[in-house]
């Protein structure tokens, strides 16, 4: 390596930013792959996401090594730190993303075993286009380091909730209705859950985004559509799957 | 504040550990008290633990908090830089899990308006004590810097998956035995996988702590117990729900 080429100690901040911004885009691509590969029930698709997702790992892993060489070797402050460990929360949440979406995947090729499920499937793809929507625009934000765009993504975590509860309902009738479907319908289930936590790390990647930008936490509680039996002031005595918080 | 106060360097550090060691026992507590509430149908105990869950997240906070203060005004380096980063890491693991204590919480609320389940709750009870056995293990292991129990946790990581599997199983054929369980059943399958991402963050909190002792990552892919249909050479043409990695 040319002892006279360094490296600028911007350059290096703003290389880690830009892989972040990478791995966002892949992990955006995975998450709307695996969706689409549930609705048309398309194994090749579903394969491709399961294998891509190991490039997911490796750059979480190479941007978690290059802030901590950057932290050791530059010692950032205020900003620049605020920065570099975002690019590792940010890193981390992508990671996730991914493998979420490649266990969507994974439950697409066994549900494209068995018969189509279409009116399912479809509520499925639904809250995926929601969720999908979320992640564009909160990636976005941190390209663009547009704090507005991140607090409405942050506010607005509760439209995922309400398309989860309703899946949740409509899986549990089919069930009850037909017992030889419940298989089939746990695998949506979890693509369900999978997809309301990919909506979580979208929130989580808002919240990284703001503290980054402006130093300061967004306040207060993530909104939550519908109250839980232990947020309830009267417990009521039925039996309600839907509170799912934090699953 | 006396200025002649000079918090040690050493101590803020050994402080910033410490507090991660008293938020993993909270952590423990919350695991071991949330089984407990679903096997006894203890509703107070419920209560207790979805109450208590404030203080993990304000833990969680203040732990990031001084960590960054930490990098930003000491700016240390090496096996301290790792410390540091490590200890964030840990709450933010610790925190999740609190999170899914607090869930299995939510859910044995409401189990306990129903019919018993006991096999089930029994099973439940089992899963959770090899998970909270796991996670014990592995903050012995960050409090007494101990890299090789630390490594023991990480590689037998697919006993909890087994468990996982045997409980899905059992809880399918409940339900495809009698529809009027599906409901409860279903409480119990997001027990059950809340048990196994606990017993994900245990190995996670072991890759941590065995980074920052040795400064080297834990080589080679997690050990899993039931390799699902995107791995298997040959496809099976059945459905299988069991596979559950990155659930």
């Amino acid at each position: 390596m040319n002892q006279h080429t360094v490296k600028a100690y911007g350059d290096e901040l703003n290389q880690l930013t830009a892989e972040v911004v990478r791995m966002g885009g892949l992990a955006e691509a995975q998450v709307a792959d695996a969706i689409e590969s549930v609705a048309r029930r398309d194994v090749a698709l579903a394969k491709a996401v399961i294998e891509r997702d190991s490039r997911l790992d490796a750059l979480h892993r190479d941007i978690e090594k290059k802030s901590i060489r950057l932290i050791a070797l530059r010692q950032p402050v205020a900003s620049d730190l605020r920065r570099t460990l975002g690019a590792m929360k940010l890193a981390s949440d992508l990671e996730r993303t991914g493998d979420l979406a490649k266990n969507i995947a994974k439950r697409a090729l066994i549900l494209a075993e068995g018969e189509p499920m279409q009116v399912l499937t479809r509520s499925i793809e639904r809250m995926g286009r929601l969720v999908s929507t979320r992640l564009r625009d909160v990636l976005d934000a941190y390209t663009a380091s547009e704090v507005e765009r991140a607090q409405s993504v942050w506010s607005t975590d509760d439209e995922v909730d309400e398309h989860y509860n309703a899946l949740f309902r409509e899986l549990l009738t089919y069930m009850m209705g037909d017992p030889r479907t419940i298989t089939a319908c746990t695998h949506l289930l979890f693509m369900a859950k999978n997809l309301e936590r990919i909506g979580d790390h979208a929130t989580n990647i808002a919240e990284t985004v703001y503290y980054e930008i402006t130093g300061e936490d967004l306040l207060g509680e993530r909104p939550k559509a519908v109250p839980g039996p232990g947020e309830e002031a009267t417990p009521t005595p039925h039996l309600s799957p839907t509170d799912s918080a934090a699953d």
